[in-house]
């Protein structure tokens, strides 16, 4: 017997749903309960139809007329993302982008908390950023065991990024983020989300060539 | 009479140029002059008959045994990507992620100049990050008309993206560069390149849960 809940969801809807939960989020912090699938379509600038289709995948909550229940959904989707459980999480490179990740409140809102940013440079060892304590990257290993860290973001030049990434990897970590501008090739079974600036501005200016042709 | 090299390349392949530039990039730093599609293959790890076929579109510049004139791609990739000549750019938010982009010097490097930041804190005026002048967001679009801006990164809150966004494309921008965690709805001929860090985030710990099971 099927379990509805349980059914497989399809890598392309899965892509959607980090836009999905950030929709719901917004009504949820408005205190919106239901949506219909025509509101959230004309708010979301995809078809109503569209909006059925993928959240049929979670069960039958959209009642004709009634609309969906807005907080049932945003919680369902947040815990198929994994969001509804906090992650510990480190900053490697205590550079620009590495600062700003610490910085930035919004991560640890959404359950990704960072344990500590680590760099080579001496002087910032045992300094903090925004209550972020700096540790040296030597510590890394011990660091992982003893915090139960799961994802390491990676903000250094590219050669230190393959370095230490195979040493976050042999510390068991399976989920990498980064942001350096290196292809990391690692194990199959570690995850790797890159965030390639230089790239994603490339495609603009691509764009901009193309436009004026 | 069709010329070889204006032949449209499809938008996969496009996709696929920014790192094949990077590689290449890597290759001219280190002075090497020619390479097979298979040492190319071995580095890039996908396979040298999708190497041949993507780099085919460029003209007959892959000799069998000979292998590819690495500079020569780079320059021709590079013209396709717009990344031949500068652009000028802005970011308005001088928040954690404006001032680390202000202090990435890699972009400047591959033709990326900015030409201010812009932020509302009157305190800031006047003062600079990493050479890049700081002004009054009330003085955006003249700045845009005066200095030739072809970009503009928006780092900042989700409601006053929004706001930055509309003035900016009033005053001719076609290509904004969005870092806040909400969708645009600019018109169509205006090119947008989203960079949602939590998503990103969302997407590791999606894998995350899914890896356990």
């Amino acid at each position: 017997m099927e379990d509805k809940e349980e059914k497989k969801i399809s890598a392309v809807v899965i892509r959607r749903l980090p836009r999905y939960y950030r929709y719901l989020g917004e009504l949820v912090e408005n205190d919106v309960q239901r949506i219909s699938s025509k509101e959230l379509s004309e708010k979301m600038k995809v078809t109503a139809s569209q909006i059925r289709q993928d959240l049929n995948n979670f069960g039958g909550f959209g009642q004709q007329g009634y609309g969906y229940n807005v907080k049932y959904l945003y919680d369902k989707i947040g815990k198929i993302l994994g969001v509804n459980e906090p992650h510990n999480m480190i900053v490697v490179g205590a550079g620009n982008i590495g600062r700003a990740i610490c910085n930035y409140s919004d991560f640890s809102k959404r359950g990704f908390v960072i344990k500590g940013l680590f760099d080579n440079n001496k002087e910032l060892e045992g300094k903090e950023i925004a209550g972020v304590g700096i540790y040296s990257t030597d510590k890394i290993k011990d660091f992982i065991a003893e915090n139960h860290i799961e994802i390491v973001a990676l903000t250094l030049p590219k050669a230190a990024a393959k370095e230490v990434a195979s040493v976050v990897v042999e510390a068991g970590i399976k989920a990498i983020w980064n942001f350096a501008p290196v292809d990391l090739n690692l194990p199959p079974d570690v995850i790797v989300e890159n965030v390639h600036l230089s790239e994603s501005l490339m495609r603009l200016s691509y764009a901009i060539a193309n436009n004026k042709e």
